[in-house]
Order: structure tokens, then C-alpha cells, then sequence
């Protein structure tokens, strides 16, 4: 199903941006959808299969959303908070409580269970807490206790889906703001996937090039593999390709080599969680890119949602980093690449400090340094 | 075979090295024969298959040989080194040429056969050089020209046995050089396999850590698991395991946040060419590894012998740099691993210009800034 028929259902949600330039990309190329509501429950592409197979699994208990979110069969920092969005609301719409009390309890425990799937991207816990304040607010209201139930579950599910349909309309805010960075016949790197399929739909830093495609900009994208999981490889190489979006593939060790060249003009990544001094936490390997990046004088951006920033944070020191199995590095595909019983590690994230980051590109625009400034400006 | 039963075999070649401290390490753990001569023809362990397998290959033509350099069943530079002596060896020793005049030519063949199998290793033209000048010393010789050939083809056979001793000795003596750079205590960082795999044996880097640990010192090394051939996770973590030594695998990606971490306190590479002024060509992503240790205020060092120098190169930019098949990054042991007919790039080396490089560690000692005169004084 494309793209643009996902906005057309989605399309009250869209704050007007549909017809703007940046949406005649994704007219053009049919795109999967990562995530969405159905009456069965909530229906994923499963990202570990891809680009081999476009598999969709449809989760029907919260548990199984817990599980998806955990394996890594929806990743992304903005995807993973639409999905604890829809966990939170299928778990209540499946609750089997009969008074507040039960219900009440019932949240606690889908929350509980959804929060600790992930501990880097902080999007899950904004949308939990959203998804709390809507619960409150439902149980606020006038009514009998069957009716302030019944007005939970419909009014979590109808938030659900509104988180969905804002982050879409968010990625297409960034790209607009972002897509001025982008110099015509530029090389750009990115890393992972912060395209569609790691948020709503379009995009984060993929959102920002694909708005500069659409502007008329040439562009050619050099796409880190991402080992372990190699989210550029399989994800990122193929939403492009769909796009008709020039890809060069590379693996991780080959970018410092091709910034050094000047083969590479700007880097731009997304964020799983951004520390109110500008302090980026995201995939591991990225500060490998932007260290490289200044070495080289080359701009290197962030792009992300202002969920994805916890100004509760001081800096990127505070951000919890996810420790992964071992077994994601020394296998691959479920064939050993190791020697058998090997000491791995496996970090999921970095951190980028500040001072690396040439600016932060957001729905409501773009912020440099000093950024402890400039972030908070933006709320 | 252990590899002081191979020293044995070697032994009128190591300089007096047999009974030093670094021995001992190699006497405790069973070592694979990277490359050996044999009476059917030159005998490697194939390195593709490791450590899944240990699989050896014995190449009875000089064609098989350049087929196994280029197809990377043997890699490393010294160890290219050694098997492009025996390929010339091996092509010399089954010429039918009945004149010299015939000899010379098929030595012309054998010689360009095995030049064009890798560009970037100086290793390769080193040996063909040096089998080179004692084919002509064996030209030069007083007899009958059937008595110059069989003089040739003994030669030939002796020197690249020569070669092979040699570079363990050279080795060890890297190794006593280098250990003292190692402090206590230390996790260290190595990318690629600069192992006994990559030499005839003991290695270069490895061979560093190897003296170190003989000597009393305790480490951790840290191995980059070197997409997209997977040199670390596959060979360097295997070697070193066999060895007893800790190991700790992660994906190359990883590197810059464990030396932010603080928990590197020093990187060794090995070498595939080094230029005058101390650039060092090496696998691709020791640049990135350079540039991340210069950041966060670690050593880099780089292990070679002196014939990986190439002096009548100015700088790394005249090295030339290997662009292997873009399937290798494609595909992973058979399995596409990116989407079909993406367009990927695969260079196999990359350049570290001389100003990151803390020091070059030599068989005849340790070179540091201004390598345009240190490493020349070490001739």
C-alpha cells in the first residue's frame, strides 16, 4: 500500500502539510507500512526479514507488541514510540477489567511491561506518558464506570492512531526545515535506518533527503551497513532503492576513508535520545561518524522529532545505553561468524557530545549551538 | 603442528631467537601453519573457511598460488610476501625450459602472474624482487646451462624457504621491540588479523601483544571484527583464543565508544605498505581507528617489518589502493545481506597519514616523528 494512501487515512491528522512538496516523493514510490491499527490489532512490517521478504505480523495482546518492540521486529526511536502508543492501547482495549480499580491496574501493568522492552529511545516513554494522560483524562470525565472504560479504550485507540498520523506529519515538518542543509549534487552519509521504516512513515534523516529530492536536488546516498543488525544494509538501501534514490553501500569501516577522499559532503543521522545540552545518543557508530566528520570538516547533522529530546537529561553522560546479546555479533543470520564461545560485547547506542553536532534539525526548525539554549527554545 | 615444532623445523633461521621470552607463548598454544613448503607444492591453511574449519589447501602450480592470493584463502601482507616467494619458487621448480633463455621467460610469466594478484601489499613486490636477484645470481653462476637451471630451481626453493624463516624471526623481534609500548593492565584495540595468520607466523601486532603476554603482562584485546571480511571476528579472535589470551569481539562500529569509555588504552595495527613519510596504508577502517584514538588522547601504534616499507614512495597518496568486488560486501558466506543490484563500493585498504601514528615498531626498532628520517635510519 503506498505512502500516500496511508496519509489519505490518516490525513486529519496531517496539520495541512499534504500537497507540499515533499510529499510528490512519496507519491511516487510505493513504500511499506511500518506500523498501523487494525481491528485485529497492530500490524507490522517484520524488519528483521527484510529486504528478503516483506512479512507483516499483527500483534493481538500488548505482550506480543512488548515482544516485537524487543526483538527488534519494529526499531526506530520514533516507530518504537508509536508502537508503545498502540501496545498501551491494545492492552486496554483487550482488558478484561470490570471496575476503575482493575483498569487502572491493568495500565500499570501494560505500561510497566512496554517501558522496559527499550531503554535508550526515549520516544517510548513520551508516548507512554501520553498515553497516561489520556488514560487520566478519559477517567475524568462524567460517566458511569462501564462508560468511563468504554471511553478509555476508545479514546486510547483513537491517540494511538494520532501518534501514528503526527509522526508522520512531524518527519514531513523535518524534512521541509531540513531539506535547505542539503547542497545540490551532494554525496550524504547516513547511518541505520532513520527512514520510514523508523518512524510513522517518511523519515527523519531519510525524511530530510527525501525532501530535498523532491525540491529537485540530486542526490547520492552513501549508506553504512550497521552491523550488528544491520539496519543500513537491509533497510535503508532498500527504502532509497524504492525511492529511486541513488545508494552507495558500505560497510561501517569505509566511511572515514570516503570523508577523508571527499567523497562524502554532509552526514546526517537520526536520534534515539537528544540531552538538553545537544548531546545525541543513537546507533552505535555514530560518533564514530561525526568524530570523523569534524576531522574532515564536514557538517554533520541530527534530525529528530522534539519527542526524541529529554530535557530532563543534563547531558548525554545521563542517556542509558542498551546492552544487546552478544549473540547479535558473533552471529549473523543464525550463522556463526566466531569462534564458538567468544566474548562479545554489544553496546546498541553511543553517545555524540555536543560539540560534534552541527546542528539539530526538528519540526519546528533547525538548532545549533549553544544548543542547552537553543532546544529548549524550541518547545 | 605446534608452531615451535615449525621454529624447529626453521631453526637455522630464527637469529639466535629460540629460548628469548617471547618463545614461550608460542611453545604453550597449538599455532596453525599459515603457509608451508612442501614436497607437493605450497600447503596453506585456507583462512576463508576459519574458524568454522581448518581446512589447508596444497597449490601444486604457481597459478594456484596467485588464484589463492587473490581469492584471499592467504592474506596479510607479510604472509602475501612469503607466498608470492613460493609461488615464484613453485612456478621455477615445474618450468619445463630447457634453455635459460626459456627460463627467463617463464620467469617473466611466473613473476607477473604473481604481481598482479594484490596491488596494495609491498610485501608481494618485495619478495618478487628479492626471488628476482637470486634467480639471477643462479644465472651468474659458472656451469652449463642445464647446471643453472637446476641451480635456479634450488635456489629459488631455498630463498623462499628463507623468506618464510625469516619473517618469524622478524616477527619476534617486532615483538621484543614492541612490548614495552604494552603497559599492564591494558585492553588493547587491533583491527583486521596481524596475527600469525598474516605472517608466516608469531605476527606483527599480535605478535607485540603475544611478547607482552610471554613477558607477564596482562591484556585484554579488543578485536574489530573487520567488515567485510571479517579478518577479527574470524582469524584475530580465533588465534588469540588459542593462545589463552582474553578476548573481547566487537563490531568495528564499536570502537569509538569504548576509547571514549576509557577502556582502550591503546591501539596496534599491522601494515600493508608504509611510505616515507611514515603514511601507512593498512586494512580498511585503521584510518578511522587512527583518528578516533588521536581524539580521545590514546596511542596508535603500527607493526611491520622493514619490508613493508616503501621508500620511494613520498606519502600514502601515491599507495595504490585495492577495490575489491563489491560483492564481498553484498554477501556474507553466500547470503546477500542488502538488497539485490545495490550499488556498493569495497575498498580494501584505506590510508593513515603519519601525523596519527604514535609510532611504527620494526624488527630493528621503534620509529617515531619525523618517520622521513627515523624510518630511513633504519635501514
Amino acid at each position: 500500500m503506498a505512502c500516500n494512501e496511508q496519509l489519505a487515512t490518516n490525513g486529519c491528522y496531517n496539520r495541512g502539510l499534504r500537497g507540499s512538496p515533499e510529499l510528490s516523493q512519496e507519491a511516487e514510490g510505493p513504500m511499506v507500512k511500518t506500523i498501523e491499527w487494525t481491528e485485529e490489532g497492530v500490524r507490522m512490517v517484520d524488519q528483521r526479514r527484510l529486504p528478503a521478504e516483506e512479512a507483516y505480523v499483527t500483534c493481538r495482546d500488548y505482550r506480543e507488541v512488548a515482544d516485537a518492540m524487543r526483538s527488534m521486529v519494529i526499531r526506530g526511536a520514533p516507530a518504537i514510540g508509536v508502537a508503545a502508543a498502540m501496545g498501551v492501547a491494545l492492552g486496554v482495549k483487550n482488558s478484561r477489567a470490570a471496575t476503575l480499580a482493575e483498569l487502572r491496574a491493568d495500565f500499570e501493568k501494560i505500561a510497566e511491561t512496554i517501558s522496559q522492552t527499550r531503554p535508550t529511545a526515549v520516544n517510548l516513554f513520551w508516548a507512554v506518558k501520553r498515553m497516561r494522560n489520556i488514560f487520566e483524562k478519559s477517567l475524568a470525565r462524567d460517566g458511569s464506570e462501564p462508560e468511563k472504560i468504554a471511553a478509555a479504550r476508545a479514546d486510547l485507540i483513537e491517540e494511538a492512531k494520532r501518534v501514528l498520523a503526527e509522526d508522520i506529519a512531524v518527519n514531513q515538518a523535518i524534512g521541509r526545515h531540513g531539506m535547505a542543509l542539503v547542497q545540490n549534487s551532494a554525496n550524504l552519509l547516513t547511518h541505520c535506518n532513520a527512514g520510514a521504516l523508523a518512524t510513522g512513515g517518511y523519515g527523519t534523516a531519510l525524511g530530510v533527503i527525501r525532501s530535498a529530492v523532491a525540491d529537485g536536488k540530486k542526490v547520492r546516498v552513501f549508506v553504512d551497513e550497521t552491523r550488528p543488525f544491520l539496519q543500513g544494509a537491509r533497510l535503508t538501501a532498500w527504502e532509497l532503492a524504492k525511492d529511486g534514490i541513488p545508494v552507495t553501500l558500505i560497510t561501517d569501516s569505509m566511511a572515514g576513508h570516503f570523508m577523508k577522499r571527499k567523497e562524502i559532503q554532509a552526514v546526517i543521522v537520526g536520534a534515539d535520545r537528544i540531552a538538553a545540552n545537544g548531546d545525541v545518543a543513537n546507533k552505535i557508530g555514530t560518533y564514530t561518524l561525526a568524530v570523523l566528520a569534524r576531522e574532515n570538516k564536514i557538517p554533520f547533522y541530527v534530525a529528530a522529532p522534539l519527542s526524541t529530546l529529554d530535557l530532563s537529561l543534563a547531558s548525554g553522560d545521563e542517556i542509558p545505553i542498551e546492552e544487546r546479546s552478544p549473540s547479535e555479533v558473533t552471529h549473523l543470520a543464525g550463522v556463526s561468524i566466531a569462534p564458538k564461545g567468544i566474548e562479545a560485547r554489544h553496546p546498541a547506542f553511543d553517545v555524540t557530545p555536543h560539540e560534534y553536532v552541527s546542528a539539530i534539525i526538528t519540526e519546528r526548525g533547525i538548532a545549533r549551538e549553544p544548543y542547552k539554549e537553543t532546544l529548549k527554545a524550541l518547545f
